[in-house]
């Protein structure tokens, strides 16, 4: 497998950064992830704007145009001979001779294997558990997921899928994924602040035929759902059945999901 | 110069990390940071207690016992022949196989040059900003520090010399300082909570002979004080005659910040 960095293809093993990057030293970057399917990119101009946008607001200079950059990312998948795969754009505060000071941007693209939902977990849904905070820079994609990967710990003693950031009785977001709950009004909702805004969240709001909203809810209008689910790239929609210990609907995965997910795909292969 | 990486010494331009660790991935690990003064290390089993505090915490073991830590920290120094010197201990989430799970963690401790404030900062004080801001688990050494590093911009466009981050009224601390005033009763106080807690602030919490108090401390406070000042490992203690744009006291460092100075280097020395 190769990986790419900053202006060359190497193989993966051998990609490292200076323990002075701003990266090791702050936790200072972004990243966007998106996955190639049948060796195409999905909403791969979505994705490529949000990075340049992350980019942008965190004082990070991308050193490749976008059109560059497309054709590394196609040159990756051909090198790696991967129809299907995850790939992963990092771009880190670079080295920095004080440890503090933004400097040049180290820019690191590693393809992974794509792993999808299974179908058990579609067709049973999933547990996922609560837990109060609110991300700092919601809207950028940057490489700080502190306290999701501390919860990690929590998600797996309480036998969850996943652990839904609230605050002051509002839901957010889930540490990778967003939140769509079918309210007690048969609205489609999610939250429309205070999240970052996924690219499959981005092609569920903008589904023809389907009224879906972006507004304000509540941890009771989760609780009282007829259905909800997450979303996010590689997983694209997975039901959700139990939150903390309360069950959701009669405790299965509801038609509106699985009608999303279905014109997902279709809207995925276009 | 030397680095120390695992369980090794090497050249300090050889220390690398696989872009897979999850400081790289995540911004997920945990350090400190102490001096050496004269080859001497003042409060050393402080900053290893919060080290090994702070890695509990955040569910990363450290390979080495206290003892070990400590005799390669000294042996560092030799090796690296500098008497004054800043130390950083960097422990990250390691080489994660999917990008997210906390895995054996990576161990770097990099020796620095020490830095000590003007004496002319000492003389006229330095002005600060101000931002809306809480960190996330301001008790834990984290190496997130995303908000921080981004207003940095802010901190050098307003020519100050650092930002002090408050929330509801209520100030907590500085990205990498922490926050005392003398408040309009005469009182010598610093933010009780949401801080880290700084080895500084603790020493001078605990100097006999002066009345110091860890307590809520508002915006108003600052702005109402006789005296402001900021304290950490390099910086010790440096006055603040200005807030954004209002002046502090006279605008000129004031008498019990040199007398805290002038103790807290005594206890360094003792």
């Amino acid at each position: 497998m190769y990986s790419f960095f900053n202006n060359q293809f190497l193989p993966a093993e051998k990609a490292f950064v200076h323990v002075s990057d701003l990266a090791v030293q702050r936790g200072y970057g972004i990243f966007d992830f998106f996955k190639a399917v049948n060796g195409k990119i999905p909403f791969l101009e979505d994705y490529f704007n949000r990075f340049y946008r992350s980019a942008e607001f965190m004082q990070l200079p991308v050193s490749l145009s976008r059109e560059e950059l497309k054709n590394v990312v196609y040159e990756l998948l051909q090198k790696n001979g991967v129809a299907d795969a995850g790939i992963k754009m990092v771009l880190t505060g670079g080295y920095s001779p004080d440890g503090y000071e933004i400097a040049t941007p180290n820019l690191i693209i590693t393809q992974h294997a794509l792993t999808m939902p299974s179908s058990k977990m579609l067709e049973q849904g999933v547990k996922i558990i609560t837990h109060e905070f609110r991300r700092e820079m919601p809207l950028v994609k940057s490489i700080n997921y502190t306290t999701g990967v501390w919860l990690q710990r929590n998600v797996k003693a309480a036998n969850a899928y996943d652990v839904l950031y609230h605050l002051n009785g509002e839901v957010s977001e889930f540490p990778r994924c967003n939140l769509f709950v079918v309210n007690a009004n048969g609205e489609v909702v999610t939250p429309a602040i205070h999240v970052l805004e996924g690219i499959t969240r981005k092609n569920i709001l903008s589904l023809s035929g389907m009224e879906v909203k972006a507004t304000t809810v509540t941890l009771t209008d989760v609780l009282q759902a007829s259905e909800v689910f997450l979303t996010s790239t590689t997983k694209r929609v997975v039901p959700i059945v139990q939150v903390d210990d309360a069950v959701i609907g009669n405790g299965k995965p509801g038609p509106v999901v699985q009608r999303i997910l279905s014109e997902l795909v279709k809207k995925e292969n276009a």
